[in-house]
């Protein structure tokens, strides 16, 4: 398949860049490892407010992506999710400079890519134990999007971070029992976090299963009846349990994307801070995985970065037409 | 009076950069030429649909403005309006750089200033009229916010360009009956609108009064009673009138501005593009009135300048706390 430009990553800076590209008549194909648009915005913390968003007060998370996406839907992008991009080629049918490869064998020819990738590809960090894959989703899950969810079930929390005390503290008001399995007597967390969670641990509703690490699950059909925890010295117990949450932090790595002869500084790609161009010619970065002297991490930048880097794609996608500038107001959306 | 921060226009970069100066803790004060916030939005395309402001797929001009100075709200700036930056001077009391002075007296020491004036001072060009002063906003108005509010009138409009042209034919649908004053017998106007304009000539609704031009005006309180006309021969007309509707085209320029020792490129300051400062310590410019290389005249990126033109006043403000950046999500809005 074809198309002028492909967006790799679809948060906020990806999908207002599909927009942008759409005012200036450039079609986007968007590529991202996750299964939903939306970045972190959507998979980490959806229901968390946002304020600094120009034009709104508060906004949350998804509702930011829904809007986005919304915005962007005139200029009809092509989702490529659950993917990640491989491998980027120079060798391209006429008339495209690029060929895209997914990790699902999808290829696309381009004539200018956007890395808007954030943090680069993330995901939780997944406790070493047999067949995990068979109860994740179901009844192992690695963020709360919905309280409701946990109400009058058995919770086993595995963890010693904030993560694992700030959601014990707030689902012990919903949940029927907790178990908060920790190696060690100690939280890294807030004093004031600490505090709670001992006072929970003194009722009925919190159990601290100290010191203890995860050394098993036992269950059926993605459904969990326990989950076996072992001492160092290599006593167990197994706890009776309907969800299991392991918080043990966030993978993120740039992937394939730091093999794509991009200078790098840390694990971020450098541009030029107006054309957002990388030194690789027709290859943009844009939002959080840019960086250039001055850059602020925000996504209001984010958008604006986008809406630069558009610009300077333009030429790249009609070379013969020059770009008359006008005014969202005065041109509205056409297509 | 004292502040840290002088932004200079109530438009949306200067509303953004005194929420994005609550955030990290410093307060403004706002000077504008006009009676209003929002600059042009609010004066001369209230009603006009804006399609790139992110996440917001349509938002009309003065629903914007709203929003931004809901945003702005918790950190209680202080407006002065209908006044002019008439000085800029360095002799300002301990602690404070600056002395700004305003047109009408107003005197304010700050640490930092911000230039967020747009195109500049804008005004309507005035026909020069005698006593003009004592009908303008009551029965003399150089723009149309609502149709609304000549149902029913007789009204005068004068000049030969796009807008009188436009406006006759528009409030041709709600006027009693509509004089149209020109020195010429042919419109600068697209010939679509030139025929729209001549068919409606034919009825009773419209008379093109040419070649004429203002020449007086009668009335008492404020409120017209008749508008006079004259052909350079001398020969005069007395136009019975409600409302009169000079559209001679708006007059931008920097004013005072172009004296206070900054870099100018044409009628724009030039800034570094990612601390948006100034050749002058102490002065940055965010918006349309700034420029750099690859610079975007965007509503967006005017607010990603003025959240960069903050993070590099911040030391200027606290030059003994360092900035510890956090998310808009983990902070929220204490003030």
């Amino acid at each position: 398949m074809k198309t002028d430009i492909v967006v790799i990553g679809a948060g906020p800076a990806g999908l207002f860049s599909v927009f942008e590209a759409g005012m200036l008549g450039m079609h986007c194909h968007m590529v991202d490892t996750l299964e939903n648009i939306g970045g972190q915005c959507a998979a980490l913390y959806p229901e968390k407010p946002i304020y600094d968003i120009p034009a709104y007060p508060r906004i949350d998370a998804m509702e930011l992506v829904n809007q986005l996406a919304l915005q962007a839907a005139p200029f009809k992008p092509t989702y490529h999710l659950g993917q990640q991009v491989i491998s980027i080629s120079e060798q391209a049918e006429a008339g495209y400079r690029f060929t895209v490869k997914t990790s699902k064998h999808t290829e696309i020819a381009c004539k200018a890519i956007i890395i808007a990738a954030g943090a680069g590809a993330f995901g939780p960090n997944r406790p070493p134990l047999a067949h995990i894959e068979d109860y994740e989703g179901k009844s192992i899950f690695y963020l709360v999007t919905r309280r409701e969810e946990f109400r009058d079930k058995t919770l086993v929390i595995a963890g010693g971070g904030d993560s694992a005390v700030d959601w014990a503290i707030s689902l012990a008001e919903v949940a029927k029992k907790i178990y908060v399995v920790h190696r060690r007597a100690k939280f890294r967390c807030a004093v004031e976090s600490s505090k709670q969670l001992e006072a929970l641990a003194k009722t009925d509703k919190v159990e601290l299963v100290i010191p203890y690490q995860l050394s098993g699950l036992k269950g059926e059909n993605g459904q969990l009846s326990h989950v076996i925890v072992e001492t160092l010295e290599g006593e167990k117990r197994e706890l009776e349990a309907d969800i299991l949450l392991p918080f043990f932090g966030l993978a993120m790595e740039l992937g394939p994307i730091a093999e794509w002869g991009l200078h790098l500084h840390h694990t971020h790609i450098e541009v030029n801070s107006t054309t957002l161009a990388t030194n690789r010619e027709g290859i943009f970065a844009v939002g959080d995985i840019a960086t250039y002297p001055g850059k602020l991490k925000l996504i209001l930048c984010g958008f604006s970065e986008a809406a630069m880097a558009i610009h300077a794609i333009h030429p790249l996608v009609y070379p013969d037409k020059a770009l008359h500038f006008e005014y969202s107001t005065s041109k509205g959306i056409s297509k």
